[in-house]
């Protein structure tokens, strides 16, 4: 679906799906179906689903990685670049993480069935709000076959049905785990077709998923940002988005100088790949002079590249000069873009305009400052002091993540069991009627 | 925009817009801009806005009701609906709801700014989910010129910049309505472009309206289903939508009589051209021998047509089979269907197949029946031993209502000021990093 994987054309163990929109149509019923029940299983019962799961693959392990042998070796002969065949591969260690990845949601509160602010009403009725699953979900991927157990173990303890696409290069693990998945489900009494994987590579079938409003709640895509966009573009049902990120820490002229660095550092440098990484570092004009020499010096022993403004440029000399473009760019690389702000009005000013509203930061010992950066940055996580690698489903105590949601409607942020769910009203009388 | 109005061709009140698409991207830039200072704008001076929106409004009274005046003989030149003229007109107590209506929500709390569940994690940040304005709100309605106001002063109380569209028939009275919202925004020192309203009739405004995720974040329509419907399939923008509603009642074997008979006649009799009125009656098999006949009466004193399944027939006699087609039908009338069910889940089963997820009522002393109605009937309000003529902004305790959402996503049931808001993480540290 990437520029990469578009490159595929593999179809070798496609089942023979003739009418690709009979088969989807066909998922899209079962699946609708399916959420009826789902809707109204116990806690206990999607409980013992997971468990009966992490049983099955354990015991599957074998037949699993051999499948992901043969998915990797064809990968091989297609000439697959190694970062793909890194994210395609299985081992004992993925395994063992995908097992406990089962057993821990399982430990997780059901968030279906939760009463939220039941109250009175003057007419003698009690009203609240009560959560309760989407109904069916769709998962587009790409090839890390361990999101197809994590995102049907999401699914399934929220109450929902959903229909998983992944990448076509994972096709035989994927299907391999659909196994046991269909096991565990079978083993608890649950419908087989809670989850399904969609078994045929044809790209026709992502078209459907995205086009049966009748069939499908809502479209999650996971993947690189053109795919995300397209399927934005053309899906027929909401979609949650898990953008990238152009992330922003912004030095205030009142930072504790230790804080500053220990944040600067680490959100550039403690993973580059992650859309929470810090792409552009803000600096205000009265700290600029001294705390960039320090700055450069601890990303230098980092290795990350830096390209500033030219006030940077003159303070710190030899660097490349930012061009427009940079402050629009999410690295995801040891590279750093540095601007010098006067306050926290540009500051502002420039994360409104050049950030893609997931995570922007603020250092500062100033109470208003920090006050008016949480109210005025629109983003999905706005932080005081703290790095912007905290934006995390873990890190925030939602037990697990299925992406992160730079939307503004439904889910924001990082998305956990709650983001799988939708509230309705619930209104407890004894006979009222409306005067 | 519904069968009626599209047969209007009136534009004389039209200004030169000559480029429609530069005419709305220009509305929706000013827009974008007066979203970051409706953002920051505190609690008091949007109060203070909708304060003197109600004292210019009393003021320019009437010019107002001139304007009006002027739309209605339009209006009657081109041959509208009794229906149409009476959602059309402004009279004194029309306008004094208006009033009235703005210094309500100038009384409501203001939503912007809530932290919920600020918690601590293991790391020493400090997690909560604050609640943010939507950004730029889209609002297309149709001839009734006091939701110019009403959706004026919501979206400004929630912190949002919007931009109104009404209905070409009551283009005048908006026109003289938007005069008063804008003195206001002006005393206040917002800025003019946080309340727009499009001031060309050219149905291409609406079309480009929907179709600027750049400049707008989520469009609401209000009026007719095939309008509703039109906007959701061509919008690239997410669509809060509200829906009319096949709303059922049933009266569960164990139903308290009494409650059963008021409850069964309030749903349907209150009013009839609500989304929130009963539209079909299911009635257990146990019940309906007893309970038919008394009912027939109460429905024929206020002179309801019922419609019936042939359980229903046999017992009435003398009433109409109810089709197929009357089980899907929101009659907005003095018309009811029944069917006569075995059983809960014959009940939610109807109300599965044929419902539309609007508003849904069990009468039942039996605890467990209730539960299991509560926790499986997939709608946006249900509820126990009460009128579905409840399913109310007002009558929920949200103060203020916009709409009823039928949608799954972000706010579904009656929406109010929170449903116009979203929610951002925010994450207090004291120099935290990533481990």
């Amino acid at each position: 679906m990437t520029a990469q994987s578009s490159r595929l054309t593999y179809d070798s163990t496609t089942p023979a799906v003739k009418d690709v929109d009979a088969y989807m149509d066909g998922l899209g019923r079962a699946a609708r179906q399916a959420a009826v029940q789902m809707r109204r299983s116990p806690t206990a019962v999607k409980n013992a689903a997971l468990s009966a799961m992490a049983e099955h693959l354990q015991s599957a392990r074998h037949r699993v990685l051999e499948a992901n042998q043969r998915d990797l070796s064809r990968g091989c002969d297609q000439g697959l670049d190694a970062a793909l065949l890194d994210r395609l591969a299985l081992n004992d260690a993925r395994l063992e993480a995908m097992i406990e990845g089962l057993i821990q949601v399982a430990a997780l509160p059901d968030p279906v069935g939760e009463i939220d602010g039941l109250r009175a009403r003057p007419s003698g009725i009690q009203v609240g709000q009560m959560r309760v699953p989407l109904g069916v979900i769709g998962i587009i991927y790409e090839s890390r076959p361990n999101v197809t157990m994590e995102a049907a173990s999401l699914c399934l303890k929220s109450g929902n049905a959903c229909i998983l696409r992944g990448g076509s290069e994972a096709s035989e693990s994927n299907a391999a785990i659909a196994t046991c998945i269909r096991q565990g489900l079978l083993d608890a009494g649950l419908p087989e077709a809670a989850v399904q994987v969609v078994a045929t590579t044809d790209r026709a079938a992502v078209g459907r998923l995205i086009s049966m409003p009748e069939y499908v709640d809502v479209i999650i895509p996971r993947g690189g940002k053109s795919l995300i966009e397209r399927i934005s573009r053309e899906a027929r049902v909401p979609v949650i988005k898990h953008l990238d990120g152009v992330c922003h820490v912004y030095l205030d002229a009142s930072a504790d100088p230790q804080k500053a660095l220990a944040i600067a550092i680490n959100a550039k440098t403690h993973r580059y790949g992650t859309c929470n990484t810090m792409e552009t570092l803000l600096i205000d004009a009265s700290l600029a002079e001294e705390m960039l020499p320090a700055l450069a010096a601890a990303y230098a022993e980092h290795g990350v590249e830096l390209r500033g403004c030219e006030r940077t440029r003159a303070i710190l000399g030899g660097i490349v000069s930012a061009t427009e473009a940079d402050w629009h760019t999410e690295y995801l690389a040891p590279v750093l873009a540095i601007r010098v702000v006067k306050g926290i009005e540009e500051a502002i000013a420039h994360i409104e305009r050049y950030g893609s509203h997931h995570t922007d930061a603020i250092v500062t010992e100033n109470y208003g400052l920090a006050r008016r950066f949480l109210a005025e940055v629109d983003s999905s996580s706005v932080m005081v002091n703290a790095s912007t690698r905290f934006a995390d489903g873990f890190e925030y105590g939602l037990g697990a993540e299925i992406g992160i949601s730079t939307d503004k409607l439904h889910a924001r942020g990082p998305v956990g069991l709650e983001g799988l769910t939708t509230r309705k009203y619930v209104v407890l009388g004894d006979g009222q009627v409306r005067q």
